[in-house]
């Protein structure tokens, strides 16, 4: 009764906490509901900790585990490493698994800093030319009301983009005592809100504008400068926020804002665009909805349309259930996967890739030196 | 490193299509989120055309098939039966499987009459005391946001109840052209609107008050009363929408509606409950949100609480996402499942029992007999 | 300088309290917006307590008082008599009002019994044969977007209608402890929750549908059935709530609530309309908006739009400020006031008429009859 | 009857454009609903078009005209000049009427640059030590849910701030055909959307905060460089929207957009708090909300409370209407009007005083450097 058949390949995840939990049911169910060219097989889980990872493969479905991850490169039996591990550890693991012709998924952001999102990306190119293929984890796109927006916006539906304005929004760090943890690390997460969550903001309105934002001026705040650690403190060594404005290729100009500190905000990305022709918004706490203002309707009747995101012709929807019945946030990942599968399956190049990631990693770059130079304003540079 | 062990559960579910995709997704993910004390394993899928299911079995990840739902039953590695069928198969197929020693989880509504109803919450409370047990699926109530409405009044925090209030809007009927399904047949489906989505919102009232409805007076209409058909058109013999009043034993007064015209609406199960001190108001187009006006608070701060039901001290949340990421449909699926493992597990009795899904019975009957009669009042006869 | 002319009207308003305020300030402001064929002049406020009369005429504006409301209709200086008194007083005041030849502008519900609308209808028709104009004071007619919702309707925006729900939730009797007033008195309220706030979503939905009830099923409720009074304590005598289900004439179902023990719902009056070709939904609380479904957008944009009912094309509001500036409560009486006196100077009848206050009081009838007989279906008596 | 007594003072205002019809209606309409200590007589209405000036007068209920400003300042019987022209006159007449002992209560932006502003603030100040009273007219501090806000925020219900985050969104200008007008020209405007909304946020921000921003970094953008004017076209010679991002002396960091292109937002000045304890939120658009979440609450029951601000203890509510009637537009300037009545009667300051319309003008200018700077940091000047 089996659907798996020749045509499955074998995949590996490194790292299981949060995203290594998600992933794992996005490659187990992904069948399930798309017609994917190849089935995945989650052949192998790895993991630092022997015992622990144990566990998560048995808990999440992993046919083995292993504790280092070159000896999963080195494996036979895997065609795809999903990379689920912190910021520093993507550029190397990336790279030697591209060189040793496996497929690459990326959790985002792609790396810590511009240098290594470039060796990345070059990386990544190369690899193409051999039929391997790479994708940096952007699961945002895969909302099926951004995926919306960018084709209404790609379809012309709002004019000449005059207005992009997006924050995200969390509060989990509001409370001065919350514990430390590695993703204030500069070394290991690279930044804070910016490269965790004003990375999630740059590539959405770069993906559903189908632009690039050419220049930045920024700040960036540390609210809580030490937090509990075991045996006392540690200092926190990333930023709480980045607030920041810019410009994009067609003229357009944008703001953002990344905060882990707004008390009451769960999960508030949000985005808004203006065109000469209509407007749209989207709140990630309310993810199934797409709210479209269309300027070609008379006034006497013009408004945001409340889009309720689940109709069989609306990108990704189809696969699920009726009209109504809302997706949550796995899906995302469910669609990542569905895509990333069919670019292996029809050699066709899938999007985000490590080039992508990179112009992400460059605006992230471009905000850090503007904080850094007294908000001045900072292009960011073309990509390799 | 698979996690089935010796405690493992043989699964038949008979069925495939919507509710069949939605419960084998919960049967094949639910020990992965869940610490549930039974592992499913998908044993045997059940369906009348063998070649369609045999391969609904492979893309639903089923081990084996049958044509005929008495084979399952007979089955040894059968332990849960799963029925997923139209409302006029449910009494013989439940009875029979309880009547086998099998657990049997039933989709709603219970029946298409309350004498049948009646059959199967004899034949469930016999079970019972051979320690087999029955749940009717109500989903709903697993819904986390309703799970927390039902605490909450059962903690006090709205006081004594006054008014409820609740709607099922749908429109998927609304275009006079689309065609006629098996849910407009009286003789499959038992009643229209009534008995599909009225049936929700009567069990989902009675979960969150803790209360029964003792008396009604309703209308119920059928606005086309023809659609197309092969071959010509077909008569729909069950009503488009049902509209009642009513009253809970506690004293509160009620409004209810149910219809697939309300043109717009996709999925809008809403409800509202005022209370003596406090209110709560929900809408399962924005599943994940539970509205809470705190009478305890002055009025220079009170009003409806934005609750976005996704932390972790919140029923069924913990297993899944951290806060703000949010919950769809299908979760409360595998919410349902969980809660029936760990009945079967634990000896405990299910929730929604057989006698619940009477309960609502009972009110749909009182329902149509007061429709029946010019809307004359209509007590709901006490249970068996 | 005073736009004041040969042309003014000569205004008596007898009562003053809430009522009493919100008119005087349309009387006095209406000519400064409107372009009006009449101005008022505020010639006399009726009052029976001498001192607070003319306290109240001081502070409203009113240039003289009397005590005795006979004597206000024998006045020569007075053209239009506005009733702000409690439901009791109505009949006798604007029969003899109309008999003197006055302009009877009087606030709803129209009576406290059908038989005394009865009268005033048939006295408003003799002498709108004379000239004399007569208007009852449904104010929620003139909220700009419940206008719109008229014109769309009429304009066939919505098709043929199916669906309408109408609530009017108020909280401010949800404290037992709150004190005895006379609106819970039955011989002057007439009745509760049912004339004060189910008169207007009854006058509402007929207005915006521009269709009459035929039938209703209710019941009503006293939740409180004594309240603190000078001296111990009082029995209310009037309902708390009244819940109804009906049938327009179109064939359209529709269900009604009323109560003031919605907590935490200050003055949600709320309609919606669903139709073969679009739905519009409302709600008093956000009284500048209009949401509209547009059936006829495809389903990938389709969705209830938020009109914000300030746009010049709207209807009132270009009298005001330009769009986005919102409108409050009070405005709905300027513009009703602008109605009458434009109907006064045009002779052109004004709406709505005595008959259309009648039609309301018959389906308040039809309610409580019904209500009084087991929730027996209560046909709407034809008006005479 | 008339309220008006020895305590009446004489206004006058010039301009008679949409500020003038606003302003009118609150010196009309003040005394109605607020016990000012000094009653408002409407003497005379300054304008340099005698027939359209009188045409106002009788329109909105002015004594007089004039069609020269000195020779209102001149006149006896004029008390208060209330200067509702464009920016560029502002600073001339404000300090000739304060030197001639007159109140002064003028449009915002206090002026067009810097310099003008300080010279308005120093008549000010030498004017309050005659007594003379002067305030800028930042009507969004008389909305009442924002001064529930700053009220909230004062009492320390929000702990320390740490985000502030402002938009004011309309879209007139959206429609690039839309014509020329006095508003897009520098040498009468001053500038474009920085100083006619982005004031507003300015204020508000600092008005709920209580603290003041200390730097900015900022864009502006022209987005239609020509528009239709008699004869052809007229280059727009201001910008069509400013973003900025700030600091406040708390060491809150703030974000801020002004734009008139914001297709389908009509009048959207949001502003959200977040602090340590507590956030707010506002939209114009539902001028009546206000959104709190209380960190004290638990998670359980913890969200954004909308609070509808139409209760007797909200500010400036109790002078109205009962709960759940909605203020509008206008009621900002009653409110405005009735706070500048009750300083001169009192003989307390007014505010916001020139001071704070300088403390404005100084941010915008601050944003103006940095905008041609490259978006350079620009430290706000301290005032005078």
């Amino acid at each position: 009764m089996s659907q798996m058949s020749g045509d499955a390949v074998g995949v590996a995840m490194i790292g299981h906490s949060f995203m290594g939990a998600v992933h794992s049911h996005a490659w187990r169910n992904v069948h399930r509901f798309f017609d994917v060219p190849r089935t995945p097989r989650l052949t192998v889980l790895g993991g630092r900790d022997e015992r622990r990872t144990k566990e998560a493969a048995a808990r999440y479905g992993w046919d083995s585990v292993e504790t280092d991850w070159r000896a999963i490169i080195a494996r036979d039996d895997v065609d795809v490493v999903d990379i689920c591990t912190p910021g520093h550890t993507h550029c190397e693991i990336a790279v030697a698994a591209l060189a040793a012709g496996k497929h690459v998924l990326c959790e985002k952001p792609l790396a810590n800093s511009v240098a290594e999102a470039e060796t990345m990306a070059a990386a990544a190119a190369k690899a193409a030319r051999e039929g391997v293929h790479s994708m940096v984890a952007f699961n945002y796109r895969r909302v099926p009301a951004l995926a919306l927006a960018r084709r209404l916006i790609a379809d012309g539906r709002l004019g000449t983009l005059r207005h992009v304005r997006a924050v995200y929004l969390q509060d989990w760090l509001s409370d001065s005592e919350s514990p430390m943890t590695w993703r204030l690390r500069k070394e290991q997460a690279g930044s804070g809100a910016l490269g965790d969550i004003g990375a999630h903001i740059v590539d959405a309105t770069q993906f559903v504008t189908g632009d690039v934002l050419t220049g930045v001026s920024g700040l960036t705040e540390t609210f809580v400068r030490e937090r509990p650690a075991p045996g006392g403190t540690e200092e926190v060594t990333v930023d709480d926020c980045a607030l920041f404005i810019g410009r994009f290729s067609s003229g357009a100009v944008a703001s953002f804002e990344a905060t882990r500190y707004a008390l009451g905000r769960k999960n508030a990305m949000r985005l808004e665009v203006n065109g000469t022709r209509g407007s749209l918004s989207f709140d990630f706490e309310s993810m199934n909805e797409l709210w479209f203002c269309d300027g070609d309707d008379p006034s006497e009747t013009q408004g945001f349309r409340r889009i309720v995101v689940t109709e069989e012709d609306h990108p990704y929807v189809g696969a699920w259930w009726p009209p109504g019945h809302l997706l949550g946030y796995e899906h995302t990942f469910t669609h990542e996967v569905a895509d990333f599968l069919t670019a292996i399956g029809t050699g066709e190049p899938a999007s985000p890739s490590f080039a992508d990631g990179l112009r992400v990693q460059q605006v992230l770059g471009a905000v850090e030196s503007s904080a850094a130079a007294g908000s001045q304003w900072s292009d960011v540079l073309p990509g390799t």
